[in-house]
């Protein structure tokens, strides 16, 4: 199983009144993560060319450390094949501690243009 | 157990480029149905005098139906004291076809202003 | 020139670590405004079905007062047709106090699928 | 004067239902700017230190090109003393074509903890 990963420092605006990184922030660190792994395994223009969504069926995210302003962290993202559903593990660390920060299972599934599921392609 | 609501019109900036909510945008959603629940319960003014912080530690959702442009959503929210933990219990669904977009479990807990838990208050 | 309304109450996921209303949050309320403005205006389902998007080219903005958590604010907008340009005027005011968070002047043009600039259409 | 460089590749998230960078969330890449401006002139210390806060009065930004999905943007910051006003200009431009996606200007002011305007203090 690959682990593909995504370097990312976190931003002013992303911090909420807490003075940490916002919860939903996350979330949208995980779907960055994937638009990555899709790049990097060239699926992003076979899905743009074909119509095809990737949408999130469900989330699952444990919150284990704060995160603050220009913390340096690595998203480590893998996937598995459970058809229909593609499910992705990401674990999001600290560069420097390596502690980390969340750990999350997001689930999804590809959709044609009618919104129909779809069969995961045999070369994911 | 109180069900809580809180009304949300689905706003254009809230949409990606699927033209539906982002995922993660539905997090911040039930973040501010959680706010509006601490209000009504008068526990903001509490907890903001005190330095209380509530604090994400897990959240699992399952998206049912996507959302779109100025969409009529209902977020109904609860909570359960499971020592030390406070976990809300969210639903988000369409307030025109009752419909369920969403729904959530959050667990959150309180930390003092050393980021130390709290035991959760009586009066919750 | 009609002046057209918006209520927004502050969310809490829109403060930043200063714990006011971020700056670029306003833009986001302020693209609202307009989406709320265009439907009231039926243009919505026109430019939809005709492929015609709105795009900002030109975003003006004065910060008066700093805005906190459930504030309860108003957008008034207003629009004039400078060909081909089709420039918003808005404003942001405390609904209570009156007294204003923000102006801001924000010029769009239309666009059609081909992205060439359209000359306004005569009923707006 | 100096010209303080910041590059930012465009997440998926940050894309609206036109496909492309939304308006707003220019002004979080600008004030990321800002932020790394601060850190790299040990500002960041100083000011955190002093509860001073860097605020927004005033933000002017021309959008000249879209942006698209992980697209490599070079934000280009300056500052400019025109007391009271901290007064930033900002280029956004494609790091591979060179052409630019906005020009900014953003007047902020010094807030001390009582949200007094502060002079400029000589070492900026």
């Amino acid at each position: 199983m690959n682990i593909y990963k995504l370097d990312i420092t976190v931003r002013g605006y992303e911090l909420d009144s807490y003075g940490h990184v916002n919860n939903a922030v996350y979330l949208q660190y995980l779907e960055q993560a994937r638009w990555e792994l899709m790049r990097e395994l060239k699926l992003l223009d076979y899905f743009t060319k074909n119509g095809i969504m990737v949408v999130v069926t469900e989330s699952n995210i444990r919150y284990m450390r704060e995160a603050s302003l220009f913390d340096e962290l690595v998203i480590e993202s893998s996937y598995e094949k459970i058809s229909p559903y593609l499910v992705f593990h990401h674990k999001i660390r600290n560069r420097q501690t390596k502690l980390a920060n969340i750990r999350a299972t997001i689930k999804t599934v590809l959709l044609d243009k009618q919104k129909k599921p779809l069969e995961l392609p045999d070369f994911l």
